[in-house]
């Protein structure tokens, strides 16, 4: 008797594996020609696609059907049309768009050491010299400035409306490796009492002082120039902010910076941490949990922590609890920690 | 009223495939770490794991979570333990092992045009110098041969009794682009009285005649070295097969190789073509349709062609009728013309 087809063995997830780069490029491809752009404008069949994106029409048709394949288009006959997500991220003229994360997400930086991901597994961690992303005043962090500030618009108010749902008094907040400034920012749109110190190196500053400006917040935002593990941070902050920082260190590295963050909290200060942050399992949820795989490659010893992880940092830094929220849409997770 | 979460905007599609190439370096690293196997041995922690692999603890956790997310592993606790089709096809001591396709399928030749696929889709075509991997005498198809066959055995026999179920009578069989030659060996072996000619390459036929020594049946095989456009086929074929290969070609170019097969049939004759068919709309099913992609990537003009396109392909060279068949498991189907 032979087993269905269904449960005989397959090797169509090794397949698929093993070309899921094609995924990357594809998409990344989509993104540069502006395809998502062309066919929000209503160009809809490869022929006009193809044209107004200035590419062959059988590389627009083979691209484009590649895209309903992965789920970013849908087709009618022999038109195309955007997903609500594609119309709302990868269209250039909707607010919320978020193709120009490529310069960041795919750069070499990030990418460079998944081309020998089996000497990274070897190792431990990136085979980048100087430390991989992590290296002092590493122009990599401009970029991340300025190319995923469109996506950070979002949780960044969720975490100020969570941790500041009141917005009703004077609020003293240091904002740790600020990059684009938006969560220290999102702080100060919506407490109109509360003044932001944003600290990181001196070329990534210019881009949050540019996007303090263009919040109408610059007379209460100010900066700190340098390393989160050497300046001074100054004392008496309400909150400190955290945000997408500490997955790039291992634990004794993070918990002397926490030490640091809770000297310079005052009395009843609060850290306010986001992160992916996976199950106990390690293994869900998917995006978070994989989100590790980033780390191992381009940093010498980050991960993607846990709860009971980040708790054992904080309380070993001396806070008195932390408590997680979800933070939906977004995949990451604020962690609040009491002095 | 707002809606719920499930149906709002989500940029995780976008993530999911922006870093979708992590998951070809992670199978890539698991398979040359041999990490598969050495979970089949019982090392199941990653400590043991680690150890086997020669690879460092958190590189090698990291890598077999990152697996499990994949759906490569399942994880109990701290325990690693194998998937069925991982067991069957990742682990090296099976004989269905196929970790060592990643020598052709994620070579260069193949890999190379995903570099800077935007330009390849501008140009309608692998921007890889000499046609990419049809270029003459293409080293790649040694590699193809000694790395694909493995995985080309079931879909190899399956089409030998689909099209000789009866195996009892006289058979002349000429397979183009022999490759590994398991689709002619396939014949031979189901049916003691087929006789195969098979033709590729003199460097792919080396490969092709030490399967035929290893298969028995040597005496009944022989060879024609060079490209199936230009050599001298002979006559009186029953059977003439055309397996992974007219997808690196356009229509026309195919129809000329399609005149000189009918001439090389017997009356009565059939052309045996096996190929990844998408489904009319192109983008069903997903793994057929997918296929496109590659040979975008890699080829001039290569394609996955819809059955109505092999079709017309097969009417313009003259042949009488054409049907196609499933094969499963195989996402491959089968065309059988008739002279």
């Amino acid at each position: 008797m032979s087993s269905p087809a269904a449960q005989q063995p397959s090797p169509q997830l090794f397949f698929q594996t093993i070309n899921a780069y094609q995924r990357t490029e594809g998409l990344k491809a989509a993104i540069e020609l502006e395809a998502f752009t062309a066919i929000g404008e209503g160009n809809t069949t490869a022929p006009e696609i193809a044209k107004r994106c200035g590419a062959s029409e059988r590389g627009t048709r083979i691209l484009c059907d590649f895209l309903c394949i992965m789920g970013f288009l849908n087709k009618d006959g022999s038109r195309y049309s955007l997903t609500p997500d594609s119309a709302m991220f990868l269209d250039k003229r909707s607010p919320a768009y978020l193709g120009g994360a490529i310069e960041f997400i795919s750069s070499p930086m990030i990418t460079e050491s998944f081309k020998n991901f089996t000497e990274v597994v070897r190792k431990g961690g990136t085979t980048m010299t100087d430390g991989g992303t992590i290296a002092p005043e590493n122009p990599i962090w401009v970029k991340f400035a300025r190319a995923m500030a469109p996506m950070m618009a979002l949780p960044a108010q969720l975490t100020a409306k969570l941790v500041d749902p009141t917005a009703d008094r004077k609020l003293k907040i240091l904002d740790i490796a600020a990059g684009h400034g938006l969560y220290g920012l999102a702080f100060a749109k919506n407490n109109s009492q509360a003044s932001v110190v944003a600290l990181d190196w001196p070329n990534v500053l210019e881009v949050a002082k540019e996007n303090a400006r263009n919040a109408g917040v610059a007379e209460r935002y100010s900066t700190i120039e340098g390393s989160a593990f050497d300046v001074d941070f100054g004392a008496g902050y309400d909150l400190i902010l955290l945000t997408n920082f500490l997955h790039h260190f291992d634990p004794p590295t993070n918990e002397v910076l926490l030490r640091k963050v809770y000297a310079a909290l005052a009395e009843g200060g609060r850290a306010v941490t986001l992160e992916f942050v996976p199950n106990e399992d390690r293994i869900s949820p998917p995006d978070a949990a994989a989100f590790s795989v980033t780390m191992l490659g381009s940093t010498p010893s980050g991960d993607a922590y846990t709860f009971p992880e980040l708790e054992s940092m904080f309380t070993n830094a001396g806070f008195s609890r932390s408590e997680i929220h979800r933070l939906p849409p977004s995949i990451q997770q604020a962690v609040i920690s009491q002095k």
